[in-house]
């Protein structure tokens, strides 16, 4: 039996040499770690990032590890580097992780991570901002899909049953959004990507945001009030909050019928900012109120396309597959922000991005 | 027999008391036209607007006249606002028009009019710009729908075909845009507002053009190498140019094969920019090109949702039902620019946008 090991690497202790009695007295005790011990659990970090994070610990893949081999890894793992968690971090296991110190999401949030598993020392980094302008993109595509009735028309062009559209009625469905109001809501990385690019297109924007107080041109709301103000006012709504206590189905009935009767509301955060069965009854009541989303429910405890309502029937609903995040994971910008952070860490220096765990939900 | 006037309006000659031989000698000679006399042919002219041009012209509305009236007319009529070219102005019909001095066009391109049914002494003025921002924004949907495989998700997922996307190949057939190149075929109103947004993207823009020779950020090329340039480098291609005798079939087999095998083209413009038959053997055998159109190819003189082949079977065709310039006229600014473009010529100044009839294929 021996580690895998990502090359290349130092001399580690040979832990398959030892009983497990005595690899749990030495890191309950005092392993001298020379070096910290990295685990990665994704393939999606390249070899020359892995060599990078080789020059300040002993890096292991849990990907090129045997499920025993991973068991007995964990109490010398001081630093993990995720993307979804893994499915072999059971609570049992992750409580023998008695030396971490630091997890690296390399997806942008952190409500994925089971916070309760590990001590409240564990410093968790997002990685916020990494798919910023690649989601912001995204939620561009949504809004003038939406707005242009793209998947409406190619339907129907497909179908036979489309007509050139001249001028009137057919014409005035498709919006023209120089000139209207988008609300943002969540202005971190996405929800400013999302906003400049707002700018460009002749929008007004509103946010409503706890951090951000001033932006150029963004008139930021604060509060329910804010929050109510932004949705009132708003031809388009953007969500781009963080999955949290307290936004978890921030998009109730109530907050829908604040909305324009006539409003796009688009979601590239999370499926559960909006109440699934609220959302449901308010597409069917207004045929001119849109949704497009890239995000959907749990089910299960995994996101899932099976919905409790036949949302995919209905004309004024738009989805796409959560590509936003994943099609700019494969461009390679978000493993590299994750990497660097880590070797933040792993130099002695504060990573960014560190989460409040107090503002997730335990799990 | 009466003719419908829109007020207010002051007296004009009373033709209907006059024999056509009267009419047709008064007109070749000196009839005292204290006013200018306009004939609008569409009723998306509003009110207000009428009302405006009453000031300068006594103004004639083709809507609400019978066509025998309208016969009669036309020999008084010196300006004539348009939108399509109407039916009635058949070649003879246009040849009585001799005091025709202006012709306004309510849509952005010109091409529509017949310039061989009339006087070289015409002034014709295209609508260029008022559609511009609007248009723009639906080339923007058209490009990422593209990108972001807008439609094909839809319907899989109203199929019940589709499954979220995690990573790998899945995510990487999305395209990101962040860093690609752009190159604009046509640098005029709808160009450059595509080109403002591109920026904005964070896409490197270029364009083709034959008047702008310098813009800021953007690399504008010239002539068959310019073309050629901007057609290999690109990896979405806009199609913003006016239909010419030199631009028709620009999009030719040998220009689609200088694109990338995974070029985006989109089409904002006219269907007749592009080869129809080289097109579609073309998306054929490239599975990762994609044509994204609002516009369509004229069969028997009318923009047609037939076309000579399937496009609409193809994954790789997005079509929408040529809404892009609809939707801006239905929120106005066409109309009003127009109307105050007319303004120009009834209050004897230069009006603007007038196209080069040399520039057109004669009909």
């Amino acid at each position: 039996m021996s580690w895998v090991q990502i090359p290349p690497a130092p001399p580690i202790p040979d832990v398959s040499q030892l009983e497990d009695g005595e690899i749990s007295g030495l890191r309950k005790s005092t392993l001298p770690l020379t070096k910290h011990n990295l685990l990665v659990t994704s393939d999606l970090i390249d070899q020359h990032s892995i060599k990078l994070l080789a020059k300040h610990a002993t890096v292991f893949n849990s990907t090129q590890l045997a499920e025993d081999e991973i068991v007995k890894l964990l109490p010398l793992i001081d630093s993990l580097m995720i993307f979804s968690w893994p499915r072999f971090l059971t609570p049992e296991r992750t409580r023998t992780m008695t030396r971490l110190l630091f997890v690296q999401s390399i997806l942008a949030g952190v409500n994925h991570i089971p916070f309760s598993y590990f001590s409240e020392r564990v410093i968790v980094s997002s990685n916020a901002g990494a798919y910023s302008d690649g989601v912001a993109e995204h939620a561009w595509a949504l809004i003038l899909a939406a707005a242009k009735r793209i998947v409406e028309q190619s339907i129907q062009i497909r179908a036979g049953t489309a007509a050139l559209v001249r001028h009137g009625d057919a014409a005035a469905r498709i919006r023209v959004l120089q000139g209207k109001a988008v609300g943002i809501l969540g202005y971190g990385g996405i929800g400013t990507s999302v906003g400049k690019l707002a700018t460009g297109f002749g929008l007004k924007v509103s946010a409503f945001s706890r951090h951000v107080s001033k932006e150029k041109g963004v008139q930021v709301r604060h509060g329910a009030k804010g929050l109510n103000k932004n949705l009132e006012t708003s031809d388009i709504v953007v969500l781009a909050l963080p999955l949290t206590k307290s936004t978890t189905g921030i998009i109730d009935k109530k907050a829908l019928s604040r909305m324009k009767k006539n409003a796009i509301l688009v979601n590239i955060a999370r499926g559960e900012l909006v109440d699934e069965s609220s959302l449901y009854k308010h597409l069917k009541a207004n045929g001119d109120f849109h949704y497009a989303t890239d995000v959907w429910w749990y089910k299960n405890g995994r996101e899932s396309l099976v919905t409790d309502f036949p949302f995919a029937t209905l004309p004024n609903f738009t989805g796409t597959l959560h590509v936003s995040g994943p099609s700019v994971l494969a461009v390679g910008r978000p493993v590299l922000l994750a990497v660097q952070n880590t070797l933040r860490f792993l130099s002695n220096q504060t990573p960014k991005n560190i989460v409040d765990r107090s503002e997730y939900i335990p799990k």
